[in-house]
């Protein structure tokens, strides 16, 4: 861990617990356990430390994904879903906080045009899926792999902060992860089927 | 329109444009061309003013939706997508504000446990693709109905604040909702199979 890391893992913690609201160098310095200033020294505006924290939560979750060995993905349509619903609950477990302040910078960059870079966060989420459907025949791989990509966000979206955190399976259960499982590999057949 | 909605609309356009961090009760008399204290008469807390913006993006967005012809869906399941990709498109446009505010207190919500009364703000939705998942004889008619509504937001998530508002074809295009209507009749197809 370096202190880049420890300053953008702190800005994570306070966007997760507090909103982009409570989102300040000063509130960062405090997270992270360092002196007054440490923060505005690395990131000098706010536009800098959200870029930093935007790609600190690429580099976490492609970890997750590799770790799930979805890179490269299993061929087998349930063994693929399988592992995509494991990284998901990881995003809703372990790695809950890093979700919500992906959200919560998406958002805040629809009003802060300057912002508009991190959307490209999902990219190698995108050309995973793209590769996927390439090697599946499918006519347009680029739109059928973007859809893919944005149907099993939104079973996350729905599960950390829509009707599902009242209805679904708890996260963190085998039950969740089934559940999950069963989506994604109806999405797999829907998009992979030329 | 009464007075009720003028604040609740002030407050949507509030959350849209500046973010949560916007959402004073003051920012929304100024908003809405109001005396200060007119919000603070009609809604006492912060808690009190987001629950009656939800209640009121519920109201626009159901008249959307009966707008669209979805309520009741049609049996054709291309014209079922095609209406499903036109209410998407309205909430990429017309209802851009309504949907960035949605989104936004929602998150709020998960860090805010007095607000998770919100969440349930998708009920309708979910009821519908219930009522249409099992008239199709879906074994598990409100797990799929789940799964296909969190997906559809996941598309209007990805065109509005994700990678795909940078790819994706402009919302307000004929492009656009026929690329929505493509991947909402994969959907369909997947989650109505047996």
């Amino acid at each position: 861990m370096t202190r880049f890391t420890d300053l953008t893992d702190a800005a994570i913690a306070v966007v997760a617990e507090q909103g982009m609201r409570g989102l300040t160098h000063r509130a960062v310095d405090a997270r992270a356990g360092l002196p007054l200033g440490t923060t505005s020294a690395y990131f000098r505006t706010r536009k800098a430390l959200i870029e930093g924290l935007v790609g600190r939560l690429a580099e976490l979750d492609n970890a997750d994904v590799a770790t799930q060995t979805l890179d490269p993905p299993p061929t087998d349509p349930t063994a693929f879903a399988d592992a995509v619903a494991g990284v998901l609950d990881t995003w809703l477990t372990a790695g809950r906080e890093r979700t919500l302040a992906r959200y919560a910078c998406l958002l805040e960059a629809t009003h802060h045009p300057e912002l508009r870079t991190i959307l490209a966060y999902g990219r190698a989420s995108r050309d995973q899926a793209r590769a996927l459907m390439t090697a599946a025949g499918v006519a347009n791989p680029g739109q059928a792999g973007d859809h893919f990509v944005a149907c099993v966000d939104g079973l996350l979206f729905d599960r950390l902060a829509g009707a599902g955190a009242l209805t679904a399976p708890a996260p963190g259960t085998p039950e969740n992860r089934a559940d999950l499982a069963t989506a994604v590999g109806k999405l797999l057949a829907a998009f992979t089927a030329s």
